[in-house]
């Protein structure tokens, strides 16, 4: 039999959220945030984003990590990587900022585990592609999602202007309208891990 | 840097292909199907299944190879394992089947890689999930994705009443009203690998 890798998911209820200072958007409009990601791809080449997909069980079905903005929308913990800087460090240190608390003895221990899905951006456009599309020799984003796999216990600090939510994967799979492409189809990119419900 | 697990990927034209006897499809109607899997589960239990991901390369983009029955419905070359069967030895006898040439000599060497996608059914109904949802405990049937590794040249057999087809990840994408679920999410399985791409 081929083995599945493994990650152990333990109850919400095992990890406690505080709130720190609010982490304000950097843009206010789509088109802002394609114009300035046009400004750095001209200083700094293609963006390399990471984001962490955090699991937790309740009633031993898995659960996602989301950061809700405003009442709709939802994204994965990360961001962008600065130039040359190491993937998995570049998580971790998005991690902390989102996550951590402002205190460096209360900072999770992350532990940064497999790639689950890597995403294209071909063009300054919202649309990206699991696979770089043919005839695209600069893409313009690169995209990567990673597994972390949390200790029993952490204490998470939340930014005032975010809510953190846990949502089952039953409510993400086929939800391309609430989740978008990218967060919607994290459940057949989790379905080959073997997953332990662990209890506290 | 986390390494991203590599597949070596030929040209379609390195590849041979001839045709054998029908594989007639065992049932003529789904509702004929679901019946012969719920007197199959009074049997043998869980039914476990297992598919190939086939990949070849055109214009350095990755193809599927599907089997194609009628004019429409596509499906992975695959099928049921016997009561007991090795994952791995049962995908290799099934793609022996499917694809395979009759004289042992010309049969490929299946190089079986890593799993891709589990998907569980669980009802005796079409609809299957990328997990196994609250509150079943008696899942119908898992069928599992394995990705194929394909030596440089094959020769492959395509039963008579079949077509194999090879589809760009970017035709199966965000495709689900013509590939279904569990085929159109494969390019977001695949994302995660490194696509070498060979010519010959």
């Amino acid at each position: 039999m081929v083995s599945s890798p493994v990650v152990n998911m333990y109850p919400l209820s095992s990890y406690t959220f505080g709130t720190k200072e609010p982490k304000m958007e950097k843009d206010t409009s789509v088109a802002d945030r394609l114009a300035r990601m046009k400004v750095n791809y001209m200083k700094e080449g293609m963006r390399t984003s990471v984001e962490g997909i955090l699991l937790v069980q309740e009633h031993r079905h898995p659960h996602i990590l989301l950061l809700q903005i405003g009442n709709t929308f939802c994204k994965l913990p990360g961001g962008r990587l600065k130039p040359g800087e190491n993937e998995i460090e570049g998580l971790k240190r998005k991690l902390s900022s989102k996550l951590g608390a402002n205190s460096l003895s209360l900072q999770p221990d992350w532990q940064i585990g497999e790639c689950a899905a890597i995403w294209w951006r071909p063009n300054f456009e919202t649309v990206m592609y699991p696979y770089c599309p043919p005839h695209i020799t600069k893409p313009k984003e690169c995209k990567k999602l990673f597994i972390v796999h949390l200790s029993e216990r952490e204490y998470f600090a939340v930014p005032k202007n975010l809510k953190l939510l846990a949502v089952p994967l039953f409510e993400l799979y086929d939800n391309v309208h609430r989740y978008g492409p990218v967060i919607s189809t994290i459940p057949q990119q989790l379905s080959r891990f073997q997953f332990n419900m662990m209890t506290t």
